[in-house]
């Protein structure tokens, strides 16, 4: 199977662990040219041992927060994010809760992975995040999942379902800019940044309502269907399409700027 | 989590891609002093780089062969295996297929596990097997499933189920002695065999047919249902427990040699 002038390779595919990992083994190739292992758990944790891992990829996974703030679900708290699902659009203490999350959890992160990667070795990670420069509420990651937010308060509203549980469901997802990114590895030490680059928007066409509501399903379908049941699912997502068709324009999803981008990083040798 | 003086340890656990994976790493512990990862694919091919791994651990896998050989369901071979579902009791001509495909799986996992084990690395394989010397017909392990075989047999003969359906049903499953692994050791030459000893019977109590219908229904149901559907299997595993308590004395359940055996090889240093 293997020319021996090249090296061997070994793919770790992590997740959570309750990710379907059988699903992704009988979705690998049967003849691939690479040894295929899964590895269960947080990557805000350790995963791999010292030194052990010459290349890392990290593909939209860094907006996942390890969880929501706590103060943001606590009534008693300032930071109480009442009649939302996430940070953008609300109280300057809702806003540095998330902040300070995100801070800490990209902090664990270079961390741990400081520890397993080999010195010189590479992490390439692609984030969907902001651009600089922007505002929270400015991003277009951030503007779909207040679309989203409002479908619920609809709903709420409507007495589909409870308003406590809108209240209380907050999403653990934050849109870091290159900046931020930059700010994280510098404070961290272990890493240089040898690329940063904007990533060109995908082109849309006129089914990108129906595409964006189904990727915010396939992402987000499990934490919803926790707080709200799975009775709400097609209704809510049948609501977040229509509202998507009628604000195009407020979404910028065609003439935004670029969003999306992609850090190379090197781990230092010391 | 780890101190500093012991040594990180990463354990890879392997089994066929369509094992339920996805089970594995839920009943992992939550704070366990190891990495863990889940390695998709059959030892019998390479499933690690070269030199990579410590300690192999095989634990009651070993008896599976790759596949059943191809000649015991070809009619028109004379190696056919009419009305018996594997090579104990069988014609001589079943006994050398089974043998061949043993010894040749047995040449496979030991070069694959040759390339893979780091110089003076260990394996160690706990395999259930027959004593020395014994046909393998005296086995207790061939024993229990000739009492299977006959059952499905009986059911054939009764109608429940089709006679061809049998005849074309084999078990991938061949149990060696000792002195057999210590053939394929030889032959192979990697390795080092630093220890090989029975293991003792473990203790029956009187819900042995109970516990021996519930470990082969764990173990085989898969393949059976494949074959038969599975509207056969509470029936035939009942028969096959009532056959059991009949015929206790047959299986040497209670008296006979120890089958079971472990064995401890070193990668040489060539």
């Amino acid at each position: 199977m293997m020319n021996s002038l090249v090296p061997e390779f070994q793919v770790f595919f992590n997740d959570h662990t309750t990710n379907d990992f059988n699903m992704l083994f009988k979705s690998l190739p049967q003849n691939r040219p690479y040894y295929a292992v899964g590895v269960p758990g947080s990557f805000y944790g350790r995963i791999f041992p010292n030194a052990s891992i010459h290349v890392v990829h990290s593909s939209f996974s860094l907006h996942w927060l390890s969880r929501v703030p706590k103060q943001v679900v606590d009534r008693n708290s300032p930071a109480w994010n009442k009649g939302r699902i996430q940070y953008s659009n609300s109280t300057d203490e809702v806003v540095r809760a998330y902040e300070a999350q995100f801070a800490e959890d990209m902090e664990c992160f270079l961390h741990a992975r400081a520890q397993e990667i080999v010195h010189g070795g590479l992490m390439v990670i692609i984030i969907p995040g902001r651009p600089n420069g922007s505002s929270h509420s400015d991003s277009v990651a951030n503007a779909t999942l207040l679309l989203l937010g409002s479908c619920l308060v609809d709903m709420a509203k409507e007495g589909v379902l409870l308003e406590e549980k809108v209240d209380s469901f907050n999403l653990p997802m934050y849109y870091m800019s290159p900046q931020e990114l930059e700010a994280a590895v510098e404070q961290n030490g272990f890493f240089s940044i040898e690329r940063l680059e904007y990533l060109p928007r995908v082109p849309v066409d006129d089914t990108v309502s129906e595409q964006l509501a189904s990727h915010l399903r396939a992402a987000l379908e499990g934490l919803i269907k926790q707080q709200f049941g799975e009775e709400i699912l097609d209704e809510l997502f049948d609501r977040y399409r229509k509202k998507v068709e009628e604000q195009l324009s407020i979404l910028e999803i065609e003439s935004g700027k670029p969003t999306h981008f992609l850090a190379a990083l090197k781990r230092k040798a010391n």
